[in-house]
């Protein structure tokens, strides 16, 4: 042991947030604040000082900010992060000497106590903190220590020991010997999508404005404009690679596809190339590149699919078998769940020897897609590759691209969705789509926001994706698709729609199953791409109040309120910074007018009962004025299914 | 990355018990059963197997325990501990390809499929068990291999492959590639008296039977016997050695000693001799050590007091001046809460530059005591001094002395009090003397065994202390001390009392303080040691039950019943190895007969309604039978205060 640890008395401990002992890095967007807590104490009844202390990782000096004592020897303050990449955060705690002499020196000096030797001490401190000082205070400190050390002085050295400016000094300049310096945590700074993002996803082959023929990426181009419109910035692809054609599937997952039958884009790979080509029917890589740079003209940024899986004709199959596992009849093991069998798809056998040339492989099909301008990435089930590939995969990723976001599509086991969030993944497809009484939406959200979650798991809400037509919208119409739609996008910062079918209200489903009858999967849809319904208009409406009310850009600033009907949900959101606040109310019932009573938070709100707020629907503009904690509100389907007020103090 | 982590694919996370992320050990004592909990899952739809590691600190192999899938990924199982020391633990996962195989198997058998590819799969297996497997075991898996090879035994390779015995052998050769092994954590394994001890304090120079002459180690020899028979088997004594003579305080802590006032045996030190010598008026080295040895021969272990401070005539004061803080008069700071000054006692200045031979040097006084066969030290104060040096020395302890206690005298802020238990020390005074209702007791004790304290720290239950007289027994009878000393001797499987004042129902406090009046810390008192009331009655027979019923051995094992009385308390306490259980009810109020209906946990008892109980009153010997979850009780001080039931099933 050193000296310097051995004489270093104060003890900090249960620094939080961290997560799993500082083994993984919280995480965070410029402009977001951390609120840091830690037990900081020490033996003995001296005066114990602490500071927070925080930089970027690879700058030598820390940044320092104050904590605050609170109670039961927790200490608390905060830091703000402003640029992306790694932070650092740490405590440090010492004995305050100086201040423990100072609060003596009053209490001995009102106890009418000879002082003499008190301010002998008192020197001996000032004396360190003139190396300190600088300017007007050092030419004070200076002057104490004179006075201290000449008896002849005694009467200023007593008013000087005893004021309020020498306090002030004391703190100012702190004489840290022994200090105690907490273990480092980390917190990576993503760019500001990663918390804020509003995704659309269609198949490119749906894009044909012509009912005979497949869609290419040249009609996205017409497309892209629309999706502006509508408000959206993240425009998600399913695979966009050549179909493998062994053991292709048809129409409605049928296990023999007829002839001209596209295939499911997840059967990646075929002669003609793998995750580095391109469908030849959908385009050429100029096409695919000239729509990258196309939607971002138009503040879109497109996602592509990661399926690291192959299709029995990828050339990686030939290439590479040692990456895949091969049965004793010598085909190699397909995907299956005994006794099904998906015989188009092979996984990846992530046991074998050769793993180290197939994790660069797999990170270069990254690499090759950010060479074309994507910089983010919808991940095909990573809950079935190994958490230590991942946690690699994301290292490497924050190193080299650290403005590249993956969104992890696990819709699994709890433990294993956050594992993912921990590696890295930027956001999570999460279980919104099977929450659906506002009790378990409240319930899940309160998760999402107030638990150790919300250190490093961002949610993406979606109301469907391909693979899940929930069934309580299954053969319903517009105010049921709706509400899901609301709830999605305003509890939620980070939403997605899979959006043809469902903003065209096509909700067939397999019978008895969370599936679209018909499923885009394995044919060629044909949309229609310029009509605009009530709910294009209610899309767009939405999609624009959730740009310019920062309230909407983090997910974790929500408060619930009480109301006296389980049909009426509200909630009240808050960009303090901005002084941004919203309340939203959701009629959950699809069918008929609900009306509750609504409690407002009045002390988040920063307002008392009989002050007044204005409260301006910004779907429809009309205002109210409320002036009290409990409100009446009613809402019918028929005319609108939410309120969404923004709250200003009158 | 080493192959061995990049192809593990066995996540293990968040295991309990574990302390500050391992970086300290969890306590228990022979017998003792640790469960441990962890999250161990996979990527993908494998099967995961996994193991609970566990050796003695220093061996090399492993010993293994099941680990059994609770739900929503949390594994469970636990270790038993036989030998002190160091233990440690940890978590092995695997993916089971085995049973993967072999559950596949019969799913695709039962859907009609041909099985000829899946045997070839099955043969790679059972190569693999065979080179694990002995004896019949490898005679049938060389066998099934034989066969699975064989197409001309298909028919038996089928039914091999379905049978139930290879489903057994897989079980029981697991093949572990590409396993996870957690991080390794400890408890340390301290001897049965950690946690089960009956303790007793007196002053030795109140052992005097002539009240014309203190006490000597010679007057205790006779008080052993009595100790015996009560059943206590610790005998504390507050410091032993030279007393200070400068600033000594007098009687009721009067700032000047009259001539022939002994002082506070905590300011230690003066000409004679400090810490490792003894107070030449309680007698010589050889009297103390016949008294060690004659208090062991009656089953007590003589403790001392540990006070890491000194009066100022204390020879290290002259020998290591550099182990003071010096004033600029020339003074050594003494200890002070300014504007209170307590000139008799110096503390050591831990910051100063030779910490390291200050930190040898106390060390070398618990070895110099250990060395006349003490085992157990009651530390003054650990509180104020720092906890980095503690640490050292419990952890040289454990090292070099791992059956040597020390109980902790700290009562103050939680966290200063859980962080000392932490670093090791192996018990703790407690709470217990400031709670005094049943919310407020129930509420303590279900802190300190259901959360992470129960790992480490050990409270002691004290109903008073000399520096303690608490508020609500002061100048009260016989019932308000009698219930107090239950609870503490069975809510707690260790405690102690300052016995001479609190059997006798001395309490007079100093007006206004929880201080006893006349306090023995500060002159010779003179007891009655041949005085034998029904309150050493009750003491001796409690004491007796604690030692008889193994449910009182611990206190992590306590369960509170519900009553429909504040002022009574029930509770049961269970061994589940000894098959003993026991049920305590206490009527708080030391003046009016209470009762209640008391509600018993049926499930934890193994029992159910309309089964009968035999309650046996280990204090009267009276036998109740009990058919019902809810039953009449009635408890009147001037009879009992309490009963203690040994439950058994009829």
């Amino acid at each position: 042991m050193k000296g310097t640890e051995a004489k270093a008395r104060v003890v900090i401990e249960s620094i939080t947030p961290q997560i799993d002992g500082g083994q993984y890095a919280i995480k965070r967007v410029p402009g977001e604040t951390i609120t840091v807590r830690a037990a900081v104490f020490a033996d003995g009844h001296d005066v114990v000082a602490a500071r927070l202390l925080h930089r970027k990782s690879g700058e030598k000096k820390w940044k320092e900010n104050p904590l605050v004592l609170i109670d039961n020897d927790e200490w608390e303050g905060s830091f703000m992060v402003s640029t992306t990449g790694y932070h650092e955060y740490a405590i440090a705690g010492w004995i305050d000497h100086s201040m423990y002499w100072y609060e003596g020196f009053q209490k001995k000096a009102a106890a009418g106590e000879k002082m003499e030797t008190e301010l002998a001490i008192g020197a001996l401190i000032v004396e360190k903190m003139e190396k300190l000082a600088k300017g007007d205070d050092h030419t004070l400190i200076q002057h104490a220590l004179t006075v201290f050390n000449d008896p002849e002085q005694n009467s200023e050295a007593l008013e000087i020991a005893s004021s309020e400016k020498l306090k002030a000094l004391i703190e100012e300049y702190p004489i840290r010997e022994n200090e105690s310096i907490s273990k480092i945590l980390r917190v990576f700074v993503d760019r500001k999508k990663a918390e804020f993002s509003t995704w659309y996803e269609f198949f490119p082959r749906a894009a044909s404005p012509d009912a005979n023929r497949p869609g290419t990426f040249k009609d996205c181009m017409e497309i892209i404009p629309r999706l502006e419109q509508l408000g959206f910035d993240v425009l998600y692809f399913p695979p966009i690679h050549p179909v493998g054609k062994s053991f292709r599937k048809g129409k409605n997952n049928s296990t023999t596809a007829l002839p001209g039958e596209p295939g499911s884009p997840w059967a990646i790979g075929n002669s003609t190339g793998g995750h580095k080509a391109i469908n030849p029917e959908l385009g050429t890589m100029e096409d695919f590149t000239a729509l990258v740079t196309h939607a971002e003209k138009h503040g879109i940024e497109i996602a592509l699919d990661l399926a690291y899986q192959c299709a029995p004709d990828h050339p990686y199959v030939k290439k590479h078998p040692q990456w895949f596992r091969w049965r004793p009849d010598g085909t190699v093991q397909y995907a299956e769940n005994p006794p099904k069998k998906y015989q188009d798809v092979l996984p990846i056998n992530f046991e074998n020897e050769d793993w180290k040339n197939l994790w660069d492989e797999l990170k270069s099909i990254i690499e090759f897609w950010i060479d074309k301008g994507i910089k983010i990435f919808r991940v095909d089930n990573p809950h079935t590759k190994p958490f230590v590939f991942w946690e690699w995969l994301m290292e490497e990723m924050r190193k080299d691209h650290p403005d590249v976001l993956f969104l992890s599509e696990a819709f699994t086991r709890p433990k294993i969705m956050a594992r993912l969030a921990k590696v890295g993944f930027h956001q999570s497809y999460s279980y919104f789509v099977w929450r659906e009484t506002k009790a378990k939406l409240e319930e899940y959200l309160t998760e999402l926001t107030t638990t150790e979650l919300r250190e490093y798991m961002r949610a993406n809400f979606w109301p469907n994706t391909p693979d899940i037509l929930p069934y309580y919208i299954q053969n319903t119409g517009y105010s049921d698709s709706a509400i899901r739609y609301i709830l999605a996008a305003t509890l939620s910062s980070d939403y997605g729609m899979y959006g043809p079918v469902y903003e065209l209200l096509v909700n067939d489903p397999v019978p008895g199953k969370e599936e679209y009858y018909n499923s885009e999967k394995y044919e060629v849809r044909h949309w229609d791409w310029k009509t605009f319904t009530p709910f294009h208009a209610l899309i767009g409406r939405i999609n624009h109040i959730r740009k310019e009310n920062s309230a909407f850009h983090s997910t974790f600033n929500i408060t619930f309120c009480e109301t006296n009907n389980e049909q009426v949900m509200a909630f009240i959101k808050q960009s303090k910074e901005d002084n941004n606040t919203v309340l939203v109310i959701v009629n959950l019932d699809p069918l008929h007018r609900q009306s509750a009573w609504i409690k407002l938070p009045l002390e988040s709100l920063g307002t008392k009962e009989g002050q007044g707020l204005m409260m301006e629907d910004l779907l429809d503009g009309n205002k109210y004025q409320w002036n009290k904690e409990v409100n009446y509100v009613e809402l019918d389907p028929v005319k609108s299914s939410a309120h969404i007020f923004r709250v200003n103090k009158i």
